[in-house]
């Protein structure tokens, strides 16, 4: 047992910190006044995002991500988690390295899953960061919390698929640079329900995809991504371009999942840690009733329990990422519940309480925490609720306990 | 001790009642697509408002704040309690009855405190609904906590006072039908603390004032009213237009206070109540592992929960009001300062469970629960934050002890 | 509406609170110095309690409960209900005054579902205060959550009924003073299930009744009332013995319950009180860190929460006795199901924090405050846990939301 | 970085469940019915007791703890700290491996500061297991949680120290065994606040030491250890017996903690590892409802949580003891408060809703939890309360800031 990060890892989370201190922090206002400025399209991307990817690109940190590839930065998920939480500080940071979600995961999709000819369409450009990508697979007529129940249709007509159906939370889709869907959707309806999904690639431009509107997080559009509603009326896609075969669909989910949930949390650790850092900056710089506000007990409570449970759910992150290197996101499945439950909670209460500290400052735009809650507060949603989590973990500890005394009886 | 509301209570919130369901809710998705409507100047009053306000005038649904002014609907703070609780339900429809902040509060003090002249020139157009105003007390560059720490500059000059200063949270600025700010600021540097300000009533139209900018409260800008950065550079007012005299600015504003953090409190609890309405809808509609989602225990927990919170906040807002009635504010501190911090915290828990109820749908527009979160989140900050009732709250309890055992050491 | 107590409780709670004053917490002491003195038979009862039951029953602070009957004080429930909380404040308190559990139930049911006879021979010495009783319902092999579950049987034969079975949690049995056990068992097991059950009257000196061991609560073992796991095996009681007849146990036992859960949560309300007041005592004479401990805001905090939702537990149960006396039990079901969850769990947080102010003194026996939490953890399990309370009003409030919509589909 | 307990950690912990289960969990009974015969003496050592010690040395698992030195196992805290953890599953269990406090605390303290006549007379009984010890060092009159108010009186006269004071939650005191008293007080009470304090060894014999009460928790006396309340009147020890020598009570006080505090930890860890499984198999054997009780989702909910908190506590403990191991005491003050503050929180809820799925049997003595919870809610208060164990943490988290903000500004 050695809780030290290795010193590759050590090596590159120091670049990229200092990265983030010469390139993205002083960036951030920038970022935010080119997307706002008045009189621009909403849904372009800020040119300073541009200019930062190719600084980080020349710097050598590019897709630190994909695990046992030579595509990738050639790290373990241990090794990326820590890295996955430095660039989590700052909402574009992640894509200005080339890690953001969903391209992430749609890019270990491709590499694992995808074929010759789809790696070379896809995956490239992805991979040089030229285009962007979308992942449809939530409904909004159907609790998504049970995947079974997704109705999107994909039929098969001779040497093409034809696509009906309305998905939404297809994030990034409004990017203009988003070029690629991949799509969940059933095409075996007859089959047994854990082979009736398949998932197909979807060119952005092909006729029949409406984005119908996009859906707000709390107040934010999450321009120049945002969150599609999208409509597909007969989209038509040739065969070849369906990820392993009819049928596969919860097989390459599940592939997906769990490092993205990884990633996720460390993310939501990053903004935990930044919003703690900037509460105690408030707190330190602000008097009442005649002394600091950092020196009220309750402050000291509050910064306390931020600390050990922004500890506790990143130990619990990294050693759900050891386990799936170690021996795989099957067994890991009750390390990977856990922290989808433990990070964003635990990151909600640190935000939560840094706005109190910032008064009527925190609700607003000025430091980026309300910004940062309604962010993380998607995550209890995304990727199964908290409440399907919840189930999973404990049914794997009544088993446990099954198991135990089926072994005593049988002594 | 009796638990029913009086009869003409029961009589009035019936009315309000039909006339929600018969003109509120059915015009909830006009009011909001009006003010969406693309090309729309976004700081236009919906048109569909004004038709509102005129058909609440008409069935006598009017001002029913104000208790013991003839202007007013004639009820005790009990009495309207229950009716701010059923108008609070519909962010919009408090406005409908003109009675929503901060106009309520503006016209409580023009009632009591204002001169003849005063009332003439702003109270009748603002009983009237046919103008708006707002309040412009904290400012961003101090803790706005402690109110001694105001420093926007009020200096006589002759018969004219010259107002210097930067404010903020200043609500509702920012609607063109505006016309009336009423601004704290200091007259008496030189003073006791407790008789440095004063509050003077500043006409909109006023060279001098500029909105700098909207401050968003979790991506949402609360349009058309908004809640502006104002900056106050040598506004000059007559010297007729200070309300009581120099000096008494806490004095009007802890008249003020009282009444107001009852509205806001029943509001929130009108707020909680729908959320509780909506989540109890999603859960009997939805079906997730072979059975409804109500029928989770999981969920069974936070609904009962809800409803005795729910319950709770209400019994103890109810009781602030009555005793505000009967003892006066400054008796019932304690229990105003309560509900000041068990209302939001309640409320903001029943929605956020609302939330989780209706999984993606929850943070995006479509059931306006982000929103209701957003700005109940504020309460926790508004009029003083949490900590500063907290410690109200205990002292008075710590001197309940101290004064038992005085009493006890004389005998 | 109206938050003060009539005329006639503010009276007799003044009168009370004198009594404790001059008698109650003078004796608190001696009381437990006589029951733990060495050499003593810890089933004893300590003389002082009977010498404060005659200086009570003198005072004519005697058999305050039973509301509508001529054999008690002549209170309502909720006139009654803050005189519980009164006597709560001291464990043995309630004794003195004839208005202890289970006696108070038991006699509740005599009067109420009592022949003639019954009244005569065990009511009387009740409300005389010359014997005392026991309650013989839940049993420890089955999930006594679920009243259906009950085993014991009670067998008729000829003019006697014969009882088998195994009982615990039987309170106060342990009592020398104990004269009757009212049980609830099967009479009629091929019945429907809400019909199989009866209660019946059993001489404590019935041969057959054994109490095989007291069961302690946290190491406490509550003498010398204690709480039994008791066997009967071949008890014979004459029928005349049963109450109402064959089959009404679970009808007696509703009306059993309901006036006991606000006699429980007040007395728990009155625990609570005790508790803040030892807290802001302790706190107001310690020092730490250079300042009273109470000047610590993370002690503000603690202190303001436990009065604000003391304050909600309390108007909570005092609604829900109202309700009782106007509109009866059954109606008020989700206010008796909401304090019953509400009231523990406030008390035990209250109790905690003061436990944690008062350092190592507060686990021991100097402030009683370990004792109060043990005693109040029960609540949370007795009479109902409180899933099954959530269950109640989580279904209750689903009920209203689907007879809204149903209402509205018919118009 | 690497989550695997190394080869001989695993290797003696599988070792010690093992014994566990071959001889602690099958004695579990006999134990309490040896303790609570009638007619034996409460302050008697079940023989039991004696018997499994000398079966756990001769399986060489003994004295398992002090790293760095012959003496003990030759475990570096963390190789330690889960064996603490599976030993922490029994109350008793320690003892058995002679690992029990406070003679581990003791004993270390002797190893690392005692001469080598104190290591003599005793070190070598107490690793032997042949003698039992206790510490004095809170007081009652003061608060405890700033260690410089302690009182007691070390006077020194010729070559003797003479001792007044009062001392209590002196644990152990009551056991037959004990020799030995590692006291605290001042000897220098003109010097610097931190050099004022002295320990010094008292054999238990010394004329003048009374102990005057035992202090229950909760309702549970700790027999046969106890928890002494103990008067030292003129108890007079060479001067030999000084611990480093005047003025370095502190010192030695640090020393003693930091291991201290993680064998607690993982103690209560292990306490919440067996409640969780108790709560599942009691869970999975009832039925409520018409189904398992396990099945129904509020339970999952809690025994989801109660494994991601277990989990956490026991990285973030893990962590601590590998940073004691690597960078000292000092500089792992951080991670040592959190557990602190962390495990018992953690540890007190899963044992509450362990006893909550446990019914009424959950209160009582059957299953342990109440004696569990009892034992643990005092490590909220030992070595320090939370609340002082938090300010450290925060002033420590505002450090960070400051010295990054002085970093920036020097450059």
């Amino acid at each position: 047992m050695d809780f030290e990060y290795n010193e590759r890892t050590q090596y590159t989370l120091t670049r990229i910190r200092e990265f983030m201190d010469e390139h993205i922090y002083p960036n951030e206002e920038s970022y935010f006044r080119q997307l706002e400025a008045p009189g621009t399209d909403r849904w372009q991307v800020p040119t300073v995002i541009e200019e930062l990817k190719e600084k980080a690109r020349k710097a050598g940190l590019w897709n630190l991500f994909l695990p046992g590839s030579e595509r990738g930065g050639g790290f373990t998920n241990l090794e990326y988690a820590p890295m996955c939480e430095a660039m989590g500080r700052v909402s574009f940071a992640p894509e200005v390295f080339n890690c953001s979600a969903p391209d992430t995961g749609n890019m270990e999709v491709l590499e694992r899953y995808g074929s010759e000819a789809q790696k070379k369409r896809w995956l490239e450009p992805l991979l040089a960061g030229e285009i962007r990508s979308a992942f449809a697979m939530t409904e909004p007529d159907v609790a998504s919390s049970d995947a079974t129940n997704i109705r999107t249709e994909i039929r098969r007509e001779g040497d093409e698929y034809v696509i009906n159906g309305r998905k939404w939370w297809t994030s990034g889709i409004l990017d203009p640079r988003c070029k690629l869907i991949i799509l969940m959707g059933r095409t075996n309806p007859e089959a047994p329900s854990h082979v009736q999904q398949s998932q197909v690639l979807v060119d952005r431009d092909t006729p029949g995809i409406t984005v119908e509107r996009n859906l707000s997080v709390f107040g934010y559009d999450d321009a120049p991504h945002g969150h599609g509603e999208v409509r597909f009326e007969n989209v038509r896609v040739p065969t070849s371009n369906i990820i392993l075969g009819e049928g596969r669909g919860f097989e390459i989910a599940q592939g997906r999942l769990g490092p993205g949930r990884i990633h996720h949390c460390m993310r939501a650790i990053g903004v935990a840690e930044r919003a703690l850092e900037m509460m105690c900056k408030r707190l330190l710089t602000r008097e009442a009733f005649g002394k600091k506000i950092a020196d009220h007990s309750v402050w000291e409570e509050r910064v306390a329990n931020a600390r050990i449970e922004i500890e506790c759910a990143r130990l619990l992150t990294l050693k759900a990422a050891y386990m799936m290197d170690t021996v795989g996101n099957k067994v890991a499945r009750a390390e990977i519940a856990m922290i989808k439950v433990k990070a964003p909670i635990m990151a909600l209460q640190v935000i939560d309480d840094a706005i109190q500290a910032h008064g009527g400052a925190g609700v607003t735009t000025d430091f980026g925490l309300a910004a940062a809650y309604a962010a993380v507060r998607t995550l209890r949603l995304a990727d199964g609720p908290d409440e399907v989590h919840r189930r999973t973990i404990a049914r794997l500890e009544y088993r446990k306990v099954q198991t135990r005394s089926e072994k005593k009886a049988a002594e």
